[in-house]
């Protein structure tokens, strides 16, 4: 049977202890004043279990991208004050693939996998799971996983990206439990993900990798279609601005937003974050009048819908309906009132997330 | 008013002869054993009228992109041989532009209009048009043009697409009744067309210009995506070849196809024409194994099927399921059971005609 560097087998009831758990599996509160930091399988399959006292708080970053989050409830507070993650959920009955595990089907293995996803995003209402019914890239993911796995598992993505919005190259990570390798996994799951949705590459990830607290930046592209006429073949993934735009007074205004600021000013009224301060590493204005541009922005983190709101603000710009001197000035009122409108979604893709 | 330099006017009852019409002012047989050569209002808003005799047949070229051709019916032979054309219908009552001609509104002008047109062929049945009821460019087109001129027109291509094949650049002609200078033609058509047809640009046309016969050469792309997986946001455009491809044998089997010869081997099976022999000036295979492939084909005209039948061959070529110097001598046998597959149309897209 496959397994995983980091791969967690279910303790046996000899050496684990009395785990408190609901009727679907998930880890539930009363929480024991312990954090289980690590289970580690050794070559013997044995499990070693090590409890932190909550004392020893580990730091916010630890907290997050390490098993000890990872096998906390979702949903529910940590006894130690950190937030809570994905759950990971755990078979009481071991699970047999229907795919063909290579090695023993009595044994169950958790493991964590890192996926690059590709979606044309026309079709999903956004990356995040809505209300029954509503049909998301992370709940589509999710049933394609249950399928192939039979376990329920929640994936994290790097960037929940809005509805209508593509990814090349998005990043999610999942801890499920499978005796598939990451490349059947990859392959069983594109065999019953819709055609709109691909798992480009699935590889085992380090026990503390999180896709979403673990990214170090992210870059976006977004498209500008520029032409005297409408582009049906560009329609689906460009935003098309009818007069001339002005290219290099929105390359002007795009130099003062880059390094780090509080974009409170770009970010989606009624998003309470605790921080709004973001470092923007590229914002480059890229194509010519009459033509596609492309606005690739990349940054270490953004909030909601501020890609969409730089570019409102920036073809506004384009337009001669503000100054690129401006920016500057509206980047420090921090008011939303003052910035461009929320360019539309279609025209925004997530190229790609670093590590 | 606005004239093009070759406008031509419905010629007075005392000016032109009896001429038979059809209910809906369509010529129509019989006719008489005269070609109408020109017919062309002078500055002082005559027409003259020239015969010429089937005797004096004109060059088959001539023929095609003349007045000649065009003021005769569709659909019915000519009396001097030379196969008909689009008929260029007239209005018996003066027609007022609901977008306002600039002249008088009781002159009618005929004029030629070149359109450049931008269309997904995802929603379309193809170019041409067919039964009731079937969504093809070349009806949405025609469709359009009696709205916005209230004339009924037959535009004519320089491509007949197939049904899901794209366009880029594809050039089409009409002769129309309009008082709508190309400008405001262009403007008004985009403002009735659907989303997935742009007419990207509307000129006037010289009276002898025939979209089809006047075209020198035309440059198609075909889009293979070689990626270990699927792409969702390729999809549309390209078609997926899922094992790597050999793209050095394709280009060595592609350069034996250059230069003029019977293509009927690369010709849709039950495709009648007078000859199979083309002259291909391009066919570059761009792009990597495990990346995007372009198959880019120039040539100065096409059989059915022919660039997909070339594609769905080379891809062959580049599986190792045939050797790169077969194409050579699959190309003498004429044989057109011993080509590839015809690759699927929604990666096809016409990008360029020359004239």
């Amino acid at each position: 049977m496959w397994r995983s560097p980091t791969c967690r087998f279910r303790p046996s009831s000899a050496s684990a202890p009395a785990w408190p758990s609901r009727p679907n599996g998930c880890w539930t509160q009363p929480w024991p004043r312990l954090c289980w930091a690590r289970q580690r399988a050794s070559s013997a399959g044995t499990i070693r279990s090590t409890a932190s006292p909550c004392g020893r708080r580990p730091a916010a970053k630890r907290c997050w991208s390490g098993a000890c989050a990872r096998i906390r409830p979702a949903r529910t507070g940590c006894c130690c004050g950190s937030r809570p993650t994905s759950c990971a959920l755990r078979r009481r009955t071991p699970f047999v693939s229907p795919w063909g595990a290579s090695g023993s089907t009595t044994e169950t293995g958790v493991a964590t996998f890192r996926f690059a996803l590709e979606y044309d995003g026309a079709d999903f209402c956004g990356w995040q799971v809505q209300a029954e019914g509503t049909r998301t890239v992370q709940g589509t993911l999710e049933a394609a996983l249950q399928q192939v796995t039979g376990a329920t598992a929640r994936v994290t993505a790097a960037g929940r990206t809005d509805a209508g919005v593509h990814a090349e190259r998005q990043v999610a990570s999942v801890t499920v439990e499978t005796g598939l390798d990451p490349d059947r996994l990859g392959r069983a799951l594109n065999g019953v993900l819709p055609h709109d949705l691909t798992v480009v590459d699935c590889a085992a990830a380090p026990d503390a990798f999180h896709a979403r607290y673990g990214a170090r930046s992210k870059l976006y592209c977004y498209r500008i279609w520029n032409g005297a006429s409408a582009s049906p073949l560009r329609r689906a993934r460009c935003y098309r601005v009818a007069p001339p735009l002005d290219v290099e007074a929105m390359r002007k205004g795009a130099v003062s937003l880059l390094g780090t600021h509080d974009f409170t000013a770009f970010q989606a009224a009624g998003s309470p974050v605790r921080s709004s301060v973001r470092t923007l590493t590229r914002l480059d204005v890229e194509g010519s009048p009459r033509g596609e541009i492309g606005l690739w922005v990349e940054a270490n983190g953004f909030l909601r819908h501020m890609v969409r709101n730089l570019a409102g603000t920036l073809i506004e710009v384009g337009l001669g309906r503000r100054e690129a001197a401006s920016v500057a000035e509206l980047l420090k009122s921090r008011n939303r009132q003052r910035a461009g409108p929320t360019a539309p979604a279609r025209a925004l893709t997530l190229v790609r997330v670093d590590y």
